[in-house]
């Protein structure tokens, strides 16, 4: 029965990953065809998102059969429930990375302006930290999960001053402001995929320490 | 053991409901904070959101100790993951309250502006939202949980009449534009609890009958 439990484990690991893949992939289309105005890349990800919601499914019922036919304990109940809720935090990223390529379709029927923001610096951060929380989940890395959950700050803080461009540029062009208010989500997204990344961290801390750090000030 | 469990379900779901209590109460303050300008009901809301997480906390803990001790199969082993996943989303609703009630401590500092959309109507259905869901996982009723997964459409569409006002607002009014976002993201919050009380009746759905709703057409 161990020996089965722990050969199912591996496959759920193993199915999680393979999610992980599609979502990394979908965000990084998403923000190339933001970079580069292009809308076949982001109808791309808005095509394949139904692969993504499919995958979760059925992730989170391999969780459940787990939990049904092994009845796991201790570490490896916790493994499972870590599974169930990262599975979840991926299946949302998707949707952003849905969100930010309809906003490349949108821009697209918009007369052309800058980025109101340092974009490839603010995605790769988005992208890095959502890199860095997966392979923390991976290799069980606790020092890579507290790492990645301490920098959270820093993509809020610049999602912050993009508010306060945002501003100011539509004072000076109202006419604008469709394009802008869309380059405002399109950071607001980046931010919130940070929160997720943040979240799966979170839970590779709690599937490895059993403890729940979760709203307890970062770096505490 | 089966009563054991039975017992420990019912605390559970007790749990849970005085949890959803909480968060129901912040967002009905945080609503009124909005109506009234009312920033000592909004900071009540601040202050008050580390209750609601550490609320969340022990429901999750509850939940594993059930797993672990008790090990439930069929309906019950779907009542805690479901228990799970609504606790969850409980306290992502907490966080949205307390996000609309910062936006009325800013707005505070601004100068007044006619809110740009119909706000009470807005609001009431986000709380009825909400409301009906919980009631819905009371009394596990299917039917309720399906009619307010498919009036998630409802606010979906007037949180996009919002942008379009606030548009053509900011264009009349561009030295508006700071409040006129923050009232954009009041619509946008109100949208997202939406979301995630349609999340609620997918649990509650999937609780009675075993099926993953979410993903498919809503109404199909």
């Amino acid at each position: 029965m161990a020996n089965h439990l722990r050969i199912e484990l591996e496959k759920l690991k193993t199915n999680l990953l393979s999610l992980s893949s599609e979502v990394e992939r979908a965000l990084n289309k998403a923000v190339l065809s933001v970079r580069n105005s292009d809308t076949e890349l982001a109808k791309e990800v808005l095509a394949a998102d139904h692969v993504i919601d499919q995958h979760e499914v059925e992730v989170e019922e391999q969780c459940l059969a787990i939990l049904a036919l092994h009845q796991p304990v201790a570490k490896d109940l916790r493994f499972v429930i870590a599974v169930l809720k990262i599975n979840n935090d991926l299946e949302r990223i998707g949707d952003l990375a849905v969100n930010i390529s309809e906003r490349t379709i949108f821009l697209k029927k918009q007369p052309p302006i800058e980025i109101p923001f340092d974009f490839v610096n603010m995605s790769q951060k988005a992208v890095t930290m959502l890199k860095k929380s997966l392979d923390a989940f991976i290799n069980m890395d606790l020092r890579l999960a507290h790492k990645v959950w301490e920098s959270d700050d820093e993509i809020d803080e610049m999602n912050r001053q993009v508010y306060d461009k945002v501003y100011s540029t539509i004072k000076s062009h109202p006419n604008q402001v469709e394009a802008l208010i869309h380059y405002l989500s399109i950071s607001r997204h980046l931010e919130r995929i940070g929160d997720y990344a943040t979240n799966i961290c979170e839970d590779v801390i709690y599937m490895a320490e059993g403890k729940i750090v979760r709203h307890t000030p970062e770096g505490a």
